[in-house]
């Protein structure tokens, strides 16, 4: 039918459809729908018109995929079976711990696309505050166990992770060409934005290729110690992507996922040494200090329950980090930084000195204490950028990245401090201009937190492909006055 | 679109829109979605082929309907915000208590279909054996004031509820029947089948009609005490049928969600005195008499805090009732009950007395130990006859049963002593033969527990009015033999 219906597999079939009638099928039924030996689950949406031929099924984008995207063939329906594995999240509904066989039942059968949206949530809300240290450790171990897991044949393998993103926050490009500078093994695959104007891959798409597969990967790893590329083609702790979905519809942090997630999908990339990192602030999404403390001791301990040696940072989340908001605008702060142009924005580049540098020490590269020193002099020697270049080449070639084709200013409305940006609706605007689908798109801010500035002074560009994105994020930057607040007080 | 996929609306745009492009829209994503005024909330699926033309938006068939099924005109999509009241359920899930005004603005959305089915699962999920006394409450009348409320201007208005059906446990039609004809009020709704081979709407449909709205109901009671009406034209608890659908979809029986669904519906009814009969056994819903008591309990402490006489019968839940399972074959059943012919079922008799006798004993027309006495009288007298007559004709018109075109014995596979049946396989052959779509279909049980049957005496005949179908349960039945089990020992 080519209709996306996300993760859950979608069949379609007339009311009228002698097999709905005699087989009692009804909206929401759950079916097995099997075609040429193969067999999957997927919920019955009823159509009761003529969008399908008598006689026909229709599957959504994920069913036909899940399928192998048969172009005909005969489709055997019947009722499916109730999935095994969810009388262990009912179970744990009514009072029971869960236990490590029972969670390995439950992501392996999500893993399988067995459960529906509905019985997912339900998982997700047995988990939220629910889970004590042996369970969320046995939660990722599970996790794990679900997909692939990677293995590069050397002793330290290094990873870093950022919970929940700031715009433009692309220090990963930085700190990959560091630690690889120094030596050490880093082969980072990231993700592409889901909600956010761009993700670690949009961003590094414009400098290189990202959609590497497996072997491309080694081979990169192998002549240059990193990488950055897509992860979306190597099957890594493949039900935590189905998880994220639906704990976003749900907007459930729930602490004990988070940390599964995080440290599943590290540990099956074989790294060894993980950094991670926990923006805080008001509009970042951890909030206080105290919740960061308590993440950072959960993602310890489990990391060392699953054999990783973790380190967590707590940095400042109140702001943007860089300029650039978008893929092009990012990559071109992330360029600025590692070929010391005058104009690189320092607030990134001393975050990904500083980050590089707790990773060195992490792993030994550093001793303690002398961790950024070695990463701003690795930086400043060109190192890092002769590094990265060859990262970039061995992807298969470097990029330049785009500039867009409308730049429109937008003005200080009164003059005053700069008080504060809110990163949500920074984020929101950025993608109204049409990132990352248009990766030139986005924002290039020119002022920063505490900076005096004159009515009329330029707050930031707006950059867009075409007039009505343009248009689109300018109405809503005029209804958003929040989105750079100006304090007209002496002190913001 | 005519894409029925209950109660959950979705709306449908081509990927290549220039709204999705514009506004970021995916797979997944809540819109709202305006036509002449009308607005809507819905899940988005996005459409990557032709079913759509360009610049057209598709509407499943709650969607539509909720904005009044219009013919031609603009839609105006936009992001949705996020509903408020599911930070209620976020707060549970994170260990808070629900509070009163709490409760009323997540049921109050419920209703307004607001929620998306993952987040009624994860709100159900919070209520599993999570609930106290007093959330158990404020649920219940944050249910009841969602919806109507129906006023009869009597001081006595009497109802029965049975908490999970056995098949062919038809009481009710004999029930109020008796009721009315003892001088009480008795305005029945009941539901038609959802997962069973009828309800007892499906089953009264076949002897007068159902199909009341208010006014009507509100005739037929003033002129003969009683109806047996289908309870979907009035708009009682709305969101309990939402919450059902999804709970059945996961299986779990949340007893607060069970108890505030029941009684939300009673009170709202406008009853003041209900019986509520819990069926025990190992093939039904309430498998432990220790399950019974407790639910019998929390109805009771329930009911009393939100205004309403409940007693609460636990009765054997073992085998079916009657001897017909279908919606035809069990109103013939009710008939012959009513009519004291000789072949009609004792124990449907003998059920429907001793649940008449309770409800006249807990409402005050009879005295304690005598309620099953006066009930069998005006059984026996033919008085509840003449008021069901009445009824019937009140209703609409009586009507008299159908007969299926296909009728096949199934014989003893070996002679021996009929040992047990099991409710679920009976009720999905039932349901394989055609019932409730096709009313003649169904099965006509010839035996009863504990009986001596040879080998090749038939244990019950298979009513079905295509071949189809009857070839279809006939194989059912032929792979389940656990249906009825026979003993071979000379004690069952």
């Amino acid at each position: 039918m080519g209709i996306d219906t996300y993760a859950e597999p979608v069949a379609y079939m007339r009311s009228d459809c002698h097999v709905c009638l005699s087989e009692g099928f009804e909206a929401l039924s759950r079916v097995a729908v099997e075609v040429d030996g193969k067999r999957i689950l997927a919920t019955l949406n009823v159509v009761q018109t003529d969008l399908l031929l008598p006689g026909r099924i229709g599957l959504s984008e994920t069913a036909w995929s899940e399928l192998g995207r048969p172009e005909r063939g005969t489709a055997r329906v019947r009722h499916a079976e109730p999935v095994g594995s969810f009388a262990v999240v009912r179970g744990k509904l009514h009072g029971q711990r869960f236990d490590a066989a029972g969670l390995r039942r439950v992501i392996g059968d999500i893993s399988a696309r067995r459960f529906t949206d509905v019985q997912i949530s339900a998982f997700i809300a047995t988990c939220a505050e629910r889970l004590d240290l042996d369970e969320v450790i046995a939660l990722t171990r599970a996790m794990i166990d679900s997909g692939e897991r990677l293995e590069w044949g050397r002793g330290v393998v290094v990873d870093k992770h950022c919970v929940g993103g700031l715009p433009g926050n692309r220090t990963t490009p930085i700190v990959v060409a560091i630690a690889a500078a120094a030596g050490l093994t880093m082969p980072k695959t990231s993700s592409r934005a889901i909600t956010s104007p761009a993700g670690t891959a949009d961003a590094m798409e414009q400098l290189a290729p990202v959609d590497l597969d497996l072997d491309a990967m080694k081979r990169v790893v192998a002549s240059t110690g990193g990488c950055i590329t897509w992860g979306g083609s190597v099957r890594l702790s493949p039900a935590d992507d189905i998880l994220i979905r639906v704990e976003r519809a749900l907007d459930i942090d729930t602490e004990g996922q988070l940390v599964a997630s995080v440290l599943s999908k590290k540990a099956a990339a074989g790294s060894t040494h993980v950094l991670i990192d926990i923006p805080t602030g008001p509009t970042a999404k951890v909030r206080s200090e105290g919740a960061a403390r308590r993440l950072a001791q959960l993602l310890q301990a489990v990391g060392a329950a699953v054999g990783l040696e973790v380190s967590v940072v707590i940095t400042d989340g109140s702001a943007p980090i860089g300029r650039g908001i978008g893929p092009s605008l990012e990559a071109r702060d992330v360029l600025a930084v590692l070929q010391r142009r005058p104009e690189a924005p320092v607030d990134l580049r001393d975050r990904a000195t500083f980050l590089a540098g707790e990773l060195l020490q992490l792993s030994g590269a550093a001793p303690q204490g002398a961790g950024q020193d070695v990463a701003r002099r690795l930086l400043e020697s060109g190192a890092a950028w002769a590094t990265f270049a060859e990262i970039c080449h061995a992807q298969g070639g470097r990029r330049t990245p785009g500039v867009a084709s409308r730049v429109v200013p937008v003005l200080a409305p009164r003059g005053g401090v700069v008080a504060r940006f809110d990163n949500r609706v920074l984020a929101r605007a950025a993608k109204l201009a049409g990132a990352p689908t248009s990766p030139n798109a986005g924002i290039d801010l020119q002022v920063t937190v505490g900076q005096r500035v004159d009515e009329g002074a330029p707050l930031f560009a707006l950059h867009a492909d075409s007039d009505g994105e343009l248009r689109y994020a300018l109405d809503y930057i005029e209804a958003h006055p929040e989105l750079i607040q100006i304090s007209t007080e002496e002190t913001p």
